[in-house]
């Protein structure tokens, strides 16, 4: 496990209550940055602010309030205040971060040297979370998706390749592509069903809206200070880069996909949107929850050297569960809960994030503070670890898709026009305090009509 | 032909007497836009100018100087001098850059309005191109790479695909992928030899220096306006967005990318190093060379609705040459002139930049103003119209690659370490000035050693 600090101890609590309720996700051991503004303010006043409970903690007003005056925490909260995204602070590096990181905890923590004072400020510092809109935590330059849960690999595989349904480079390399930075929203933004052109079953070429609509349960990494172009960045040094991480919802339009991806790979299908939850969980953060990287079978190649240190080796695997669930118009208006889809562990890896962001800088690619990598789609060994639509629709006896049945008595093979599709995630480790990622939410609108 | 206007005017000459010399890239009928600074001068003094003849002509001092003032262009004038980019000008739309233009030819023309006065102040708004550095025309939110030659289609999977060297998706819609932004250079700029992972000849998966390092030569187009997410862009609208053309270098590591691809597409085998010519040529200056769109055999599918139009039909080509050039160590110590390797023309290409960006927007993907769109290698069907390495080394007959002979008594199968790639443009119709593009010049430095 990485080195523990104060900000991780069980025993802290925090004067906001709510905190301190276990099955939240946001105690004072999580601390997730994210940009706010309140509801009905101008889109140029969103800022900074910090999870706690269920409040926001608005880091301009505590500067503003003098509260960091004078403490290691100040110049860190600084440059999370600067232009309203957090590419300044993740630009830093975890230095900054960690600083502010501990300094928060301390302010917000019951007996800290600086609590009283905060707390005499709360009604000027703090911010109820339903009263605020969350807003994308960087202008995301660029962003990358990988493929490397073996197990979505596989399954999907054994549709299009049969013969060999993890395809040879699978084991030696993190798989990946760039997708399209221009459409990722932040959760709760509503997503239009693409059109695009595609060969239906009985053989037509035609352009239409998508009739094959899925998500995809990822996890994302925000990027740090990153590297310059042509410098790449060693595996050992992989952690300075990755400031924290999201939940990605890599919403996949599969007719379009298939029709689309030969020879260049997916295209149109993966851009008309990407949803990701909002608040930014540090790496520190997730420090208690780092576990060895994957268990690779003996009879697997072992990485290149390039890919290979033993700590990433030791720690480089995070254990943190996912889950999906929809929410149906039909769900909506009775008042029912969603429905679990999937559930998930991010242990399930083949790859490590520092795997991936070694071999992406390999060849020289700059890697920019803020830049979005994602892990593709993180379905594990079970059948309720199938992070997406096409594993979960799939029989694999008669390699052919049937509707799943949800608890409502409503089925879906693919996602209808006002599903809505959640995402949870949560780490939790005895000795403790569990931490969440908040919800990565997004629901479909209807496709638009061609422009008349 | 799109309507022409004053700034077409074959009879129009300059008083910036180079820009009269017919052989030159930069006559008044160009008018390309870039950005600049004189050397030495600090990275944030990069500023907005006009290639005219040997000159640059610098709108931020004919601002100063109140060349402008009161006309049309003004106002343009000032949106193409916000920020050190030209991003503010192409958000803006065409009608601005037209205006723009017509103020530029005016100023600049024997007899034109505000010419006595601008010429009076010459050594103030005129820069030697020789005394500047040539920047990135525009911040580059995103680069996406197409595949619209058939030519180049067809060579290339003559190798890959022999019973079906075009795929089947080919003539249905422009194939692309999404490329990477962060490593797009401009002209001049020394590249590093990428390192990756690839499975060489007698099939050792190792990592190293790429061995089979190519160029592409390309077209590229910079998005105007552009289009918000969930909206797309009809195709008779496509010309507002399309702000204008420069070359496009896409540096392809082959090694790389024939390990790296299935199932996602290229990856790191593009994305060490793109690299483009710095002035912008504006769809207005190329509106003589405008022609009909490819003629397709009539066995080859019609194109969709959305991806026709009888306008982009009738006009949306153009008649621009296109060459490669190489000029390796040894030619360069020896004051030797570069060697042609490439004539091709961007009429040869299957599909429209129109079709392009329609494609593209079609799912609602957001196109933004600076975005570069690359058509993908612009080979033709002669064999000297081959534009990249891996066309040029290929012995069809034998499914083979041979090194390719250097009138030099040099040979290439792919780039060496010092080699320098050079692309050069020119448009020509007759009754026309004709217009060239200026360099995309780019030489190969040895891969970096892997961190210590």
């Amino acid at each position: 496990m990485p080195a523990l600090n104060p900000t991780h101890d069980p025993a802290r609590r925090s004067w906001v209550e709510a905190a301190n309720d276990l099955r939240g996700d946001f105690p004072i051991q999580n601390l997730p940055f994210g940009i706010f503004r309140r509801h009905g303010e101008p889109a140029q006043s969103a800022r900074a602010g910090v999870a706690i409970g269920d409040q926001i903690l608005d880091l301009v007003a505590c500067l503003d309030a003098g509260l960091l005056a004078g403490t290691s925490a100040e110049a860190a909260a600084r440059l999370a205040a600067t232009g309203g995204t957090l590419n300044t602070l993740m630009a830093a590096g975890n230095g900054a971060s960690s600083a502010l990181r501990a300094g928060l905890s301390d302010m917000l923590s019951h007996g800290g040297a600086i609590s009283a004072r905060a707390r005499a400020e709360a009604a000027r510092i703090l911010v109820p979370m339903e009263e605020a809109e969350l807003g994308l935590p960087a202008a995301i330059g660029a962003f990358t998706d990988f493929l490397t849960s073996i197990y979505h690999t596989e399954r999907g595989g054994r549709m299009t390749r049969p013969d060999s349904p993890v395809p040879q480079n699978f084991r030696h390399l993190p798989i990946a592509y760039n997708s399209r930075a221009s459409t990722v929203v932040s959760s709760g933004h509503a997503i239009r069903r693409p059109n695009g052109q595609r060969r239906r079953p009985e053989g037509e070429i035609a352009f239409g809206p998508c009739e094959h609509l899925d998500f995809e349960l990822e996890l994302g990494l925000f990027v740090g200070p990153g590297n310059a172009m042509g410098e790449p960045i060693a595996l050992r040094a992989a952690p300075e880069h990755i400031f924290g991480f999201c939940l990605v919802n890599d919403w996949s339009a599969r007719d379009i996909q298939r029709w689309e991806s030969h020879p260049l790979g997916p295209f149109l299908a993966k851009s008309a949107a990407t949803t990701i939850s909002p608040w930014v969980v540090t790496a520190e953060a997730m420090a208690p929850f780092r576990i060895a990287a994957f268990a690779r079978p003996a009879s697997d190649p072992a990485p290149l050297p390039y890919l290979a240190d033993p700590a990433d080796q030791e720690e480089g695997g995070m254990d943190l569960g996912l889950e999906a669930f929809i929410l149906t118009a039909r769900m909506r208006e009775r008042g029912e809960a969603p429905a679990r889809l999937t559930a998930t562990n991010f242990r399930h890896m083949y790859w490590t994030f520092g795997q991936m962001l070694t071999h992406h800088a390999s060849n020289g690619c700059a890697l920019r503070p803020g830049d979005l990598i994602a892990s593709g789609t993180t379905s594990g060994p079970t059948d309720e670890a199938r992070a997406c639509l096409s594993e979960l629709n799939l029989d694999p006896s008669t390699r052919s898709r049937r509707a799943i049945a949800l608890p409502n008595g409503e089925s879906r093979l693919w996602l209808d026009d006002g599903d809505e599709v959640i995402f949870r995630a949560r780490a939790e480790r005895p000795g403790f305090v569990p931490i969440g990622f908040g919800e990565c939410r997004g629901r479909v609108d209807p496709a638009p009509a061609w422009p008349a």
